[in-house]
């Protein structure tokens, strides 16, 4: 089985090629080929290394796209994104890469099977942005996508694309709505979601952090582990089970800021919790307002996606998978 | 104040014109310019002829918008489109009508703007055929769109652009999501939807018309002066009201088959009714299965759109703009 990861260099990109490195036959049938894009060159996991090729590329410049799918991938995952920020920011670059690099991709395909039979499995990570405030209490998997960034309007693009290509048989594909991936590794950084990874890394390892919402704020997580299983089940699954509405609201949590101190506090004590800082930013809070607190994402559940159910075991899983099992505080 | 109609000299264009030249301000000031474009050259009405031009043009070609758009009109109609069963026939086409040439005059648009201050009033016909079964009994304004045809997600990601081009400031823009549109004037033609006007239509004649499905099949209508009301009505709305929601369902008349049959007997009796042949087709009644029957278009009514409440007025309403106020039958 030959399989293609665009934005291999990403944390979950990452995360899912080390999965698929250890768990032979996760995506169905062993790996016969594995080619790896991204923007920088991404790097392939050692026990795959010997069947990878790893490339710098921009999916949305000329060719760029025909040219992976020449090479007649079996599964392919499109995880690749500018950003919201950035495609806030810079409206031609977010279009050109996230709507018109994703377009690209699905017409190669089309062109591909055109010359000859031809139908790929392609998974695409969307995203809660897709939604836009204001909600009903939970969001049911009917609700409509009124997107309030030019990021959410291009992944809810791309879903529609993936539906109706996938219902005129060009390819086998699903979009995957992700919950906000917690705990983040890696160093804090500038996204308005940051805290909520922040808050809990740092003081793991005995670092100060720093909370700018209140402790009522609630929203819709994930941990890194779980998203990788998202797109690992999402490999295999029947699509006829999931018929012609191919875009799945994710399982999640959905916690408060409290709750993810309790559960440091439970997890780590109150030397952990100490290293919390209370700086509220009326910035941060205000966007933070217009995101989605709760799901009730019952079809993926059916279709058997699975997350935490609580944010103890979200912790547990930062612990175990990139801290060695051990606290540092 | 100029106006461009993109797809000038279709039913809705061309009623939509002479209401425009015989209501004067009905666009919120008079009529400096008028640009009327479709693939093939429309006409103006006799009372705006001396400010119309009319040219034949295909939106998605090179240039086209931009040429368009350079002439800066003030409110622009986009109610051109490869319709249902073309865009499925031929992918291409539709993608590049549909998509393309929609996007190409939002792009046009943003470009105009980035040279000197522009946001002109954008006003999108769009359809029911951004919804796709199952439906709940009444499909809500929240209701999620999972169209079961290209043309239908072509719709969809339009509005999307509009949403979000009219988001950041670009457009003032609006889409209209028409009812299926009755008693459609003309000739009886193919469409899979045909046969709900043909059997009013040819009888009020003293025709014959087919009717292929149940007189128990359900759907959602407004007459063609409704659809014009829609247009005009959004040319002037303070669309800060709606918000950054943009797509608005307009109100139409929930009826079955047979309320349209017993409304045509009250305006034109037995002898009209008499005159329906049917003809079960199965291939039909299979299409016509999977649209939507019944709308809750709360929004649009406090908006102030409006459209019938009795199939009779419908009938009356064709029998005052088609036959002069007389009933061939």
């Amino acid at each position: 089985m030959k399989v293609l990861v665009i934005g291999a260099a990403g944390m979950i990109g990452r995360k899912l090629l080390e999965q698929v490195a250890k768990t032979p036959n996760i995506l169905g049938a062993p790996v016969s080929g594995l080619t790896l894009v991204d923007v920088i060159e991404p790097a392939a996991p050692a026990a795959l290394a010997d069947k990878a090729k790893c490339q710098a590329l921009d999916l949305s410049t000329d060719g760029a796209a025909e040219a992976l799918i020449a090479e007649r991938p079996d599964i392919i995952f499109n995880l690749a994104a500018v950003v919201s920020g950035e495609a806030e920011a810079d409206f031609d670059k977010g279009y050109r890469v996230n709507l018109d690099g994703g377009r690209a991709l699905l017409e190669a395909i089309r062109h591909e099977g055109q010359r000859e039979a031809y139908k790929p499995r392609l998974i695409f990570a969307s995203s809660v942005a897709v939604f836009g405030a204001p909600f009903p209490e939970k969001i049911g998997d009917e609700f409509f996508t009124t997107p309030l960034t030019s990021y959410g309007t291009q992944k809810a693009i791309i879903e529609l694309l993936i539906a109706d290509y996938s219902r005129r048989g060009i390819i086998d594909g699903v979009s995957i709505r992700l919950p906000t991936i917690c705990v983040r590794p890696g160093k804090p950084n500038a996204a308005a979601s940051g805290f909520f990874s922040n808050i809990l890394r740092e003081p793991l390892v005995g670092q100060e952090a720093v909370l700018p919402v209140d402790d009522s704020v609630r929203h819709w997580f994930a941990s890194p582990r779980a998203a990788v299983g998202f797109f690992t089940h999402a490999a295999t699954l029947d699509l006829a089970k999931v018929g012609p509405r191919r875009s799945l609201m994710m399982p999640g949590l959905s916690a408060t800021v409290a709750d993810q101190i309790a559960a440091l506090e439970k997890v780590a004590g109150p030397k952990a919790t100490a290293l919390i800082r209370r700086e509220p930013d009326a910035t941060i809070q205000g966007i933070v307002a217009g995101w989605p607190c709760d799901f009730d994402p019952k079809r993926a559940i059916e279709l058997g996606f699975t997350a935490e159910t609580s944010f103890e075991e979200i912790i547990r899983i930062h612990i175990e998978d990139e801290l060695g099992g051990q606290i540092g505080v």
